[in-house]
């Protein structure tokens, strides 16, 4: 659902979901397994969830039959389902290809009732949900253990969690990855990760190192860039393989990648991955020009330089979509517009010019004619290569800004800042929105409970004396005004009760 | 989902529901039939969806052989689906009771896609949704045509459409129920309609008259109160039931009816309709008193009148708690805190009381603690005789008076107040988030196609102008401006095409 709401990439996503799983159907796969984030919404809308699950009810539905058994306890797998077992052995739904899927962090569970998009794909027997934890302290991955003739599988999987919080986990030792009890040498050991793999801050990431040595292939989700090919981890002696995300959703490099999907095969211990390229995604082409390495064309004290600058990039552009059109030839499944960036470094004097009447030339040819060019600086380009292409700013750090600054008489009595930050990020980025009211409900109640425990006489001057010690005691760092932030109706009934 | 984030209501509508549909299963019948809103929500959250979906694979799936045939054309029938066909004949899903629903007001389709909530059920194969239109001015109603044995029925139904809308259409003669070609007179014609069946306003429901006289029954939506057992509407000769809905949603004398659902028997052109109440229904008593009729007991002159009053209503709420507790008895289905509302006409000079601290006595009994009590002066009470408990402003409204008062200087200039009244309407009512922003995209094509076709010269004053003559003749009456009402960020690119 990535985009949906484009008028050009608006079905790219679903495009290629459908060619994917039509894959999955032509080469008679015994599973299909997704490494997260088969969502960008953690809400879909109604059109995406629809177009997914229309997808999977076509290709993974049907009369072929399933060839390979389940040997561990289902009911602990997907113990988190209302249908606990793999969809395939459901009797009343008849199912081609089970797809096995952990949550990404687009798609992670949230509220209180701890449910995901993909649980309602579930519910409706179209996934199958596993590597799901309920502990945020500690993590015991018990396998899907498959079996088909003398191959044996074991498939562990961990759906998203804050990169930090996982890292602290393996830290401190309690991530624990169960091994089947019989001939536990004779397994082929699948692990599906959905986290950072390249490093974000010092614990902002998974090293490889953490996962344990007895694994054959990890495969990593949640990065974009197809690294699909298995690379040999040396020290831990498996194997990774990074499939990519199958829609270009930055403009940044590691897109520009060309997208496959993996057809893997396991035979005993062996294996084998054959890269199966994506004809449906949109092309994208990248490069990047320094103006100042050209000092035979213009300079910056030229009088019309700007239009020389122009025609210059314009000239590029036209390079890169030529040779989209000459990769595209033939292939009739390949969206018509390519997605096109020209990164320009002005430093050294250039300007920037009007980017909408550059963009205004290439708007029947390309997917994205507004963003084609991105003016940079020597500095922020070096930004650039280390892959750090934008600094997103996020509300919870507006949120802590707007209460540090905020005059002393609407301060916070109940509510730490730090709270209200995770609720409001909540709030915006999973459009959870009873996000704030629980954390309102929840604070009110403790603070209740705190005052019942007192057995503070219930006049308003004492309360707020009571909540301001208490406060104090319990180092809350006390903020802000809820009417303030209008961010929400909500009484404050302490005399309520 | 009605009311799902209450702490004590909040899985009402699930559990009765689950009550339905096992009602279904123990009666061993052919197929559930609803009425339209499934759902209270256009866009139900999550839970709500998980919960509909488990409880429907839990109860609509299964070996039990389905022994009735469809003689319609399914594709005509299931037109809008992406899976054009009656679920039960799916070779990949194994239903044991199908379920055919409309769409109600709640949960009709919305947005550019035109997918309601029962579509995604749809999707999964968990139901049946007919009686949809395409049009909006004309109604061709193909029966969904069911046989088993030498009973055959035509299943006519109407999703909601708004009743201004449809009654213009049945008075301009455009709606038009099909008749099956064969035998004619040997179908038993059954018709569901998701409407106003009471009279709000000239237009605004729609009459039993309008309907055709070939029918047998008529099941009848919407509407809350139960009036399940069939009545013979004498002028056109057939019998309209009214299911009403299974779950309190106002505290009116209405939904204080028993609920039922109706176990339906057809044979040849013989019916029957078996009540059946439902046990998991939360109890609801509501009483009305009247203050000026007890001069005995109290008089507004005395000095502790308000002390009497209340000691008089809690007294009221007393006697319906021990009336709940005596019919509750014995059942264990029943929730324990009954909905209890006492309306008090106060007037004749008496004063309304604190409902806070009358409630207070309550909160452990009751399930609506803050709302028991509604006072009401004679004026009032009249109107609430009428069955018109509250008039609800609608978006709409608020959006015109705002333009009206708006100062000349921030005027609209392409949009008109009634067009963006619908696109707030929308955006508020079903959560149809891109309701504003297509409006405004369509609004600013159709502006710029006129400019184009005038040849405008670009400059920002010349648009000016040619806008606000184009409008004046247009009639479009300028009001507001977009910046103004903070409600959508939106670049007006005039110049950009």
């Amino acid at each position: 659902g990535y985009l949906e709401k484009d008028a050009i990439r608006g079905n790219d996503t679903f495009v290629t979901f459908d060619e994917i799983m039509k894959q999955a159907v032509q080469n008679e796969v015994d599973f299909v397994l997704l490494g997260g984030d088969l969502f960008h919404d953690n809400k879909p809308s109604r059109k995406t969830m629809h177009c997914c699950m229309e997808v999977m009810r076509k290709y993974c539905m049907g009369d072929r039959p399933i060839v390979f058994e389940i040997l561990s306890d289902q009911a602990v797998n997907f113990s988190h389902s209302k249908f606990p077992w793999v969809n395939y052995l459901d009797s009343n739904l008849n199912i081609s290809i089970p797809v096995f899927s952990v949550h990404g962090n687009h798609d992670d569970p949230t509220g209180a009732d701890g449910l995901c998009a993909i649980d309602l794909l579930s519910c409706a027997g179209l996934i199958n949900h596993f590597g799901r934890s309920r502990s945020v302290e500690k993590l015991e991955i018990s396998p899907v253990l498959l079996k088909k003739g003398n191959t044996r599988i074991a498939l562990y999987g961990i759906g998203s969690i804050p990169d930090e919080r996982l890292y602290r986990m393996f830290i401190n030792n309690q991530v624990t990855m169960l091994r089947p009890r019989e001939d536990e040498d004779g397994w082929f050991n699948l692990f599906v990760i959905h986290q950072n793999r390249s490093k974000h801050g010092a614990t902002n990431y998974i090293p490889e190192q953490f996962l344990d040595d007895f694994l054959d292939l990890v495969v990593w989700g949640h990065e974009h860039e197809c690294k699909i090919a298995p690379v040999r981890n040396e020290q831990q002696l498996f194997y990774v393989t990074q499939p990519g995300s199958s829609v270009i959703t930055s403009l940044s490099p590691g897109e520009a990648v060309k997208k496959h999907i993996g057809l893997l095969r396991v035979k005993g211990k062996k294996m084998n991955l054959q890269k199966i390229p994506l004809q449906t995604v949109r092309q994208f082409f990248i490069q990047d020009v320094t103006l100042s390495e050209h000092p035979d064309l213009f300079s910056p004290e030229q009088p019309n330089v700007m239009l020389k600058v122009m025609a210059f990039c314009q000239e590029k552009v036209e390079e890169m979509l030529e040779e989209a059109e000459r990769q595209r030839l033939g292939n009739s499944l390949t969206p018509e517009k390519p997605l096109i960036r020209l990164r320009v470094d002005y430093s050294g004097g250039f300007e920037a010019f009007n980017t909408m009447r550059f963009s205004q030339k290439f708007v029947d040819q390309v997917a994205n004619p507004k963003e084609i060019l991105h003016f940079i600086r020597h500095r922020e380009a070096k930004d650039n290569i280390k892959g750090k292409s934008h600094t997103s700013l996020r509300v919870e750090d507006l949120v802590k800004e707007y209460f540090q600054k905020a005059e002393k008489n609407v301060q916070l009595s109940l509510l730490t800042e730090q709270g209200m930050g995770k609720a409001v990020q909540e709030f915006v980025d999973k459009e959870e929105k009873d996000a704030i009211e629980e954390l309102i409900k929840y604070q009110l109640e403790k603070t209740q409970r705190f005052l019942r425990e007192r057995r503070v006489e219930a006049t308003e001057e004492k309360i707020d004396e009571e909540v301001k010690g208490r406060a104090f005691k319990e180092d809350l760092r006390l903020k802000g005004s809820m009417q303030k932030m209008k961010l929400y109706n909500c009484t404050l009934d302490l005399n309520e009760k």
